[in-house]
């Protein structure tokens, strides 16, 4: 049943001449290097990753990379959210240019999405654009933030504000290295996972509802669930690869969750990302319920099956105060997800039917929040 | 016979859903603001600016956009190189984030080289990428920097080592306000304008050895030779965006160029890069006499003209001491043109006959370098 050692899940992302493969499996950091190679002959590499992940698999990638003729160093940034910004992002970069790399030559992440994000607009920018790999060692950045091209850092502003598209030529999702992922960051991550099914995948959805537990366990399941997740976002991408239309459904449940991680200041003792997305899932949908869009029943079976596999679905399960709603409207409208002063969001006509919302009143959002925040 | 106040001359870069038109004339800065909303509809705008050019035009800049229906913000930097790095590129991104400037606003960059690289990377990365519009406002960016969409900044490592590709939505390359230049700046971004005729254009590099002194003069000639110098680069950006081919053409005169800039420390009072450019066209002809590639008669005709106008064509005419041979050919070896190791030089066969020559021997370049530091 286990996919490790085996031949690996291949899903590709239709891009033109930007395609590109999400290889998934067991042991795909021990044959980073030919399947690099293979892919781009002749290249040096940088490695970015953080103090943490670089511990525990750096010295095997590099071992790889060099079995296969490709020369690398190692950049390390300290673990967490801070290292997205504007002053790692320049030590990075410098990291980059006293190796001497050429345009030709590739920047590896190797971690969580804030390694994937801040690699990812290192290799945008430097040179005007070097190639690419993303091995993303996160469930979060399997499923989501190494797919797709959206790299950036965080400003004062607000998260992501800052950075490019930036599509990898290869991401390797080994999914072996989850199984030292701590518990909290794995569900996390499996709020991700969910969103695409609660987008427009309702068998999927289903399907979680009946296998999280196995998902959970590691083997086949995990590697399907992953899979279908790429290949949920892969599909999203081709269509719509600048997010001008209907990508911007990936942030079902994102615009509260953004929110509500700003309003906890970013702390991940409070919250982290997943968990911010777990309670804006459930508040888009209860949402949509209020609005009249969907039956309130699906809000309920959303909720169940996020609170089944640990996750929070209500801003009371964060510890600590929370700003009331009229400061959550204020991050919600700066959110780069806001378009001429109207508000955009993703809203529900029930589980994988979820649509963009245009132009949703600020008067709805402010006395939904008010409910939500005074419950 | 003058451009000003009557219809500007229309150049239009053909890149598919990414073309854009170049307005060469008088009394653009004025008619911004029509033009801008004629083709961005419904936007907000931040200009950046230094405090030199900020201080003559900002001010009619701001009032056209505004007579348009266009609110603005100004975002002033200092003037001079130095304002090409990181530093300064996090107060601006900081600046369009304050004004809430969202996707599908305009930064619009107003000022000379700098202000347009420094400009075009921060709206490249902004919510990863507005849109974008040049306000060239020395002869140089005119001809030069504000048409192809290369932007970006310096570091300790090189220049324009960190940036991307962001094309303009419209480049305004208003005549007028280059009567107001300092001689040597206007001289110095002719060198650019005699370069298309080196590159391919024997018929226009002819004409300018019989005009030269009009284009000085301003009027008709000058608007002239602005277009056909942004019809030249329109072609060879239409032809190759993302430079990795023909466009490297344009580097005619650069390698030596910047190599010679980086030796005397960017400092203007010895060197601009301008000049630099034409010590290195001058130095590329004679390099390529020296391989018996061209004619020595054809770089004494490029050096007699450069001459005439004014602009130096060897390293003895720059003030101060330079580097021996061996650290000159450091500088190039340095330079983001060199590709796997190799040297890469546009070399000539002749006036109008340049070419992109890969695996030039170092051992050849440092004799060159040699035999030009001892002379």
């Amino acid at each position: 049943m286990s996919a490790v050692g085996g031949e690996p899940r291949n899903v590709r992302v239709e891009l033109g001449a930007r395609s590109y493969d999400i290889l998934i499996g067991g042991g795909l950091v021990a044959r980073a290097g030919g399947e690099i190679a293979a892919r781009l002959p002749g290249v040096r590499a940088a490695i970015v990753t953080d103090r943490n992940v670089g511990g525990h698999h750096a010295g095997a990638l590099a071992q790889s990379l060099e079995a296969a003729g490709i020369a690398s160093t190692t950049i390390v940034v300290e673990p967490g959210e801070r290292s997205k910004g504007f002053a790692t992002l320049q030590e990075v970069v410098d990291g980059v240019l006293a190796a001497r790399l050429e345009r030709g030559d590739v920047v590896v992440a190797l971690g969580g999405g804030v390694v994937g994000d801040l690699a990812g607009f290192v290799a945008g920018i430097v040179r005007r654009g070097m190639r690419f790999v993303q091995i993303p060692t996160s469930l979060l950045a399997q499923v989501d933030s190494s797919v797709g091209g959206k790299t950036g850092i965080n400003t004062a502003h607000g998260k992501n504000l800052v950075g490019v598209f930036q599509q990898p030529a290869l991401v390797l999702a080994d999914t072996g290295v989850l199984d030292t992922l701590p518990e909290r960051e794995f569900r996390a991550g499996y709020a991700e996972v969910a969103k695409y099914g609660l987008i427009d995948r309702p068998d999927f959805f289903a399907w979680l509802e009946e296998n999280w537990r196995d998902v959970f366990a590691g083997g086949a399941a995990r590697t399907h669930a992953i899979a279908e997740s790429c290949r949920a976002k892969a599909e999203m991408v081709a269509r719509d690869e600048f997010e001008t239309g209907d990508r911007a459904l990936l942030n079902l449940g994102h615009t509260f969750g953004h929110a509500l991680e700003a309003a906890t200041s970013y702390d991940s003792a409070r919250l982290v990302h997943g968990e911010g997305v777990s309670i804006g899932m459930a508040l888009a949908h209860r949402f949509s319920a209020r609005l009249n869009l969907a039956s309130p029943d699906d809000a309920v079976r959303v909720e169940r099956h996020l609170r089944a596999v640990g996750l929070p679905v209500s801003v009371d399960e964060i510890p600590g105060e929370l700003p009331g709603a009229e400061r959550m409207l204020d991050y919600i409208a700066q959110d780069k997800k806001v378009s001429r002063g109207a508000l955009t969001f993703i809203l529900t006509r029930g589980i994988g039917q979820s649509f963009v919302a245009r132009n949703v009143p600020a008067s709805e959002v402010l006395s939904f929040l008010k409910e939500v925040l005074a419950s």
